[in-house]
């Protein structure tokens, strides 16, 4: 049972450890385990030169110009690759400083948590931003909008408080994997990042890319040596470099899907309202929604062949993303139906 | 001056940036500067699921076992996949330690002095393998086949030096970086790793794909954690996994490569040869040679749109790889035979 409880409500996405779990359950299994958008970029065919040579700077240049014309760029500001922005955070404790004291906002995605206490700091869940005026940390994490709940902190205030909070010499870490589907969140959309903010970013959620593992780095110029000396020449690979690049430069693609993904969103949440779920929160990659007390939904919908994302905090809150096609909807819609008529039986 | 030979001494490869300082040399040009195969594994189609989905733990398993196939693996021992061998290297002093003394044998890949000297080792060249008897070094760094002089430790003695080295709780890295042509060189086809020693693979010489950045740390299964818990779920992107895992399962592929790049640095020592060059070393993959004092090659092949690779340490000695195609055979012979006739009438 801990087995496979750490399988299930540890990172999402793991269909095969789930199939093992469940053998009886119908197959393909509908992952809805992660917040990875189920309508990939189409991947264009790459240049088999790609696989061959060593990505050169031009590739990476043009690679940070198109992340630039996506997101936005403060002046001064760099934008750098990295194979994934999981890379990123297990990098920041080695180049902000190993053992400092970090408060990390809200319920989050807890690798962030996870890389700062392996390497020594002091890590602490804080309810809100902290107090600017506070002296008892030197790094906030936001996640924003949040996983799993998303919640946001606006541009304006967010600005504000990057201002104050690092003024001081203090960092502050936003990661932005979900601001794809609410761009006017971010902080790559303001005039200028303060010196000592990070924000991260992520081609694997919104795109749909997740196997590609691009993500960016953006910070001051001339705070990014560390992160250019510690990724070194070939931060990404370059059929990645090729693909994120292509899918970045898309702007009618990007525009396409943000509409339609905010349908789907609605969709979901009226489905998962159909079977007696109370919508907590979301971003329109995800749903977060709160069951009964008593039942465990991760096993209910893995029975089903359904793979969604528990929380071991919060037992009776879970993660759906969004179906692929309309059998996912279908099995969704039948298992919600099927949990509804039970609860009403009882 | 500094500038140019910064770029062309460096890191081979920067065709764009040659192109920059010899605007007028003939296009394309003919990179011989790295040691990287010019005949790639021809690369597979890959199924668009592997980009938009997270690789899963079966995918990594997979691609490991393939590389156990065509490596070897000692019992007990572990082979992690990284996204590229420089990945490990810069990983090396955060996971056996900063502030260590190390040594590196020869004159050689000049990353892992870097990465050791960043995290605030004490790194000092040794002529040769160290005394293990000796109380001066932490860790000793081989290349083996070394890179640029090809000079190889045969595995029977290094296996020997192995046990007695790390019975110390001393460490040993071996970067195999080009053992795919010497695989009787390599510690991964021996019946045990001692514990203490760290074997690097690399899929971007002998495959020639450097572009998609995918290597292997080989350590007992006992010291697999730190690298596991530094590297991630997903250490390298679901596409790299699909097309190294392939190209690692093709024995046929793998065999008649081998008997293909023997001959033809059979055929590139004498082409340099008939230039007046005098052969110093070298692997199946690239031909280390040494020139006439007071000519700076680098610069003449670069007129000539030939990328070679020079050295800061020893300026008259040049690393050529392998050209692609007869055109590139035939421009690097015109210019050893123009070089030849320099020397002629001089």
């Amino acid at each position: 049972m801990r087995l496979r409880d750490e399988i299930l409500r540890g990172h999402g996405g793991r269909v095969d450890e789930a199939e093992r779990l469940y053998p009886e359950a119908p197959t393909p299994w509908v992952d809805l385990s992660t917040g990875v958008s189920p309508h990939g970029y189409p991947v264009p065919a790459v240049d088999p030169e790609a696989y061959r040579r060593l990505p050169l700077g031009r590739d990476i240049a043009a690679l940070a110009e198109a992340a630039a014309a996506a997101y936005g760029r403060p002046a001064g500001t760099a934008l750098i690759p990295v194979a994934g922005s999981e890379t990123a955070i297990r990098l920041l404790p080695l180049i902000l400083g190993p053992r400092l004291r970090v408060g990390v906002v809200g319920r989050t995605y807890s690798s962030h948590a996870a890389a700062w206490e392996e390497a020594g700091a002091a890590v602490r869940p804080l309810p809100a931003l902290p107090d600017p005026a506070g002296r008892d940390l030197d790094v906030a994490v936001l996640v924003n909008p949040n996983n799993p709940d998303g919640a946001a902190v606006a541009r304006p205030a967010l600005a504000r408080f990057a201002e104050e909070w690092t003024a001081a010499g203090r960092k502050l870490i936003v990661d932005e994997a979900f601001a794809d589907v609410a761009p006017d969140l971010s902080l790559l959309a303001a005039d200028r990042l303060p010196d000592g903010v990070v924000v991260l970013r992520s081609l694997g959620k919104f795109f749909g890319l997740a196997g590609l593992r691009v993500g960016f780095v953006a910070v001051a110029e001339r705070a990014a040596m560390p992160w250019r000396r510690r990724l070194g020449d070939w931060p990404v690979s370059g059929p990645a470099c090729a693909v994120a690049a292509a899918a970045l430069s898309d702007a009618d693609w990007i525009a396409t899907m943000r509409g339609r993904l905010a349908a789907e969103r609605t969709r979901l949440e009226a489905v998962l309202a159909a079977g007696g779920l109370r919508i907590v929160g979301g971003t329109d990659l995800f749903v977060l929604a709160e069951g009964p007390a008593g039942i465990d939904l991760v096993d209910r919908f893995a029975r089903a062949g359904i793979l969604v994302r528990g929380f071991a905090h919060t037992p009776h809150r879970y993660r759906f993303g969004l179906p692929a096609d309309e059998a996912g909807w279908e099995r969704l819609d039948a298992a919600c139906r099927s949990l509804a008529a039970a609860a009403a039986g009882r």
